[in-house]
């Protein structure tokens, strides 16, 4: 039978919720204060979800240190202490919402994990505003 | 491919939990501390999960702020700083359970959310009693 | 040298800030919401601080088992789903707001606690409202 | 409709990993600290959930006290300041992982939670090291 | 007697920690990832305690709902969604560390706060990062 | 004027209190379950406070990630994943009550810590034990 592992790990940066196809009365209307040209913040929590068969020989369906390590080196390093807009490549045609940046770690971290376990990525931008994908 | 957004609002309110239909003493019986008959009280924390596609022009499944305003229309306004019991419609008929008050909040919320969106309700009534629903 | 040592319990109570020798008008200008006639409620976190030299023997300031046991049977006995205006003795004459709630407890608990020790109380009312008695 | 009721408790306790099939280099590499000789230890969190129909009678899924009461009977009297390798029965021969330890959580309560009744674990080891049985 | 009330609130801001009067190579020696040019971001929770005697009439030492308000309008419009090095007349020749923001505050609600009243700020950076202004 | 920042910091251990000069009927009477002969343990969390002065050039009383390296080198290092009775030396002598485990760090850190500021140790066992040393 599957177990989920989940490992919790965070990360802050800089955004701004723009699109460019759109005017600055109607990114304005539609993002409010998410929309202030010089970018605001967070600080971003992020629970990596693993669910497959238990290992016999270990107990672990997946080593968290393991993990921790694998989304230390493909997003953290990416994303931690950096301006979503203008430093990841990930967001330069994609606007920076929450659900968009589950998604994009979610993409970075799929190709590392087993193809025989499940994936589910939640992320906090704060503690009253969240996101999880592929959604549950 | 669908992502949940999840929005958290709060709101202190008193209650107690007794069915008229039963004797004092089976009400007592049944619900202990919780039937004293002067009500006591709870913060609760409220999450609301709404699930759909994410729309392209704004990165969005859907606005958290007008998630936001929404819960404070239709669930907060009523429900804050009120007796459950007595000043609430909704628990007339019905024993303010921390499972019967989530089904009363989806139902005061379902026909305002799209459609093509799922909703799903999480209520804390402490932080180690909490209930979902739909079920899952 | 001196060590703190801290017991954390909780209870859940109905409320209404009213000052009876105000009229009603007042009252509503005063307390607002939280004068609303049918009452509502808190959990309220409870933190009992207490200060002194540890003893040699045991290594404890003082056995928290016994500060637990203490404050359940001085404090949460008393006010634990209880409503604080009608049934409990301490608020026939004093409007329980979060202030007036941590003195009493202080006094409840300071006669059964060795006198060579400080006492400190913290209590939340919900997250983001929360008293110290004595200040500091 | 389906609710589920979730109730939280916790339990310390020591464990290490190490498997007795394995060389102590093998069970080194594979464990790293988790597998220091003198054990180490947790203050676990455990959320047991169960999902069902609400009772018309109480409007309970299942009476949160008597599942509180029925983990604390189960689980914690067994497990709370224990060393799980070598206090434990169900850790004689499986490998005390947060995995392993929410599945024999799961086999000590699926047989007192009525069978039309849905049961999840969910353990947290750390803040950020956590797991779930089944997956989902 | 004196009591202490404490209000937490929040804002969300963009920020780099940067001196102009050192290099480029000595700004990166001192602030490390802080010092990265296009700016990074946080969850900035902020609790303002004040302390005082306690209000015959209220039982308040100063009505928390005041308190928010006075927050909100002189901090969280100021610095919500805000680059506090870009946006923020306060930190023009300030750097914005946590410990410069919480003199900030302090300087910004000083003058509304009674002045037989103790002020306090104490700031959340991170949830591993916090400072106390005055220290104590 | 003085601020004071704070680091979070965490490790896990086992331990049991047990008192060498004492009967093994007085041990099991003071110190009840946490006196079981096979240890258990915590996820215990440690907030190290410095306060003094801001230095004009960072605008830090000390550079947190320079406390939070001082942390691992001098506390975490010798403890996490540790038996407290069994390996380290600090508690030959000592019972690893949470208050002498404080009073330990303290010491520890104390020495790298610029004389001219100000040190306190809080120590969470758990999430509702706690100590604070020195007193305050």
């Amino acid at each position: 039978m599957k177990v989920s592992v989940f490992r919790k790990e965070h990360f802050n940066a800089a955004h701004r919720l723009h699109n460019d196809e759109l005017s600055e009365s109607e990114n304005a209307r539609l993002f409010g204060k998410c929309n202030y040209p010089n970018y605001h913040g967070h600080n971003y929590e992020l629970i990596v979800q693993v669910s497959g068969e238990t290992d016999a020989k270990t107990g672990y369906v997946m080593d968290m240190k393991v993990l921790s390590d694998l989304i230390k080196q493909e997003v953290i390093e990416a994303y931690d202490h950096r301006n979503l807009n203008l430093d990841v490549e990930d967001f330069k045609q994609i606007i920076p919402t929450a659900e968009n940046i589950a998604v994009a770690i979610y993409n970075r971290l799929r190709p590392h994990i087993d193809h025989t376990k499940d994936l589910k990525i939640r992320l906090y931008e704060t503690e009253r505003n969240f996101v999880e994908f592929p959604a549950g």
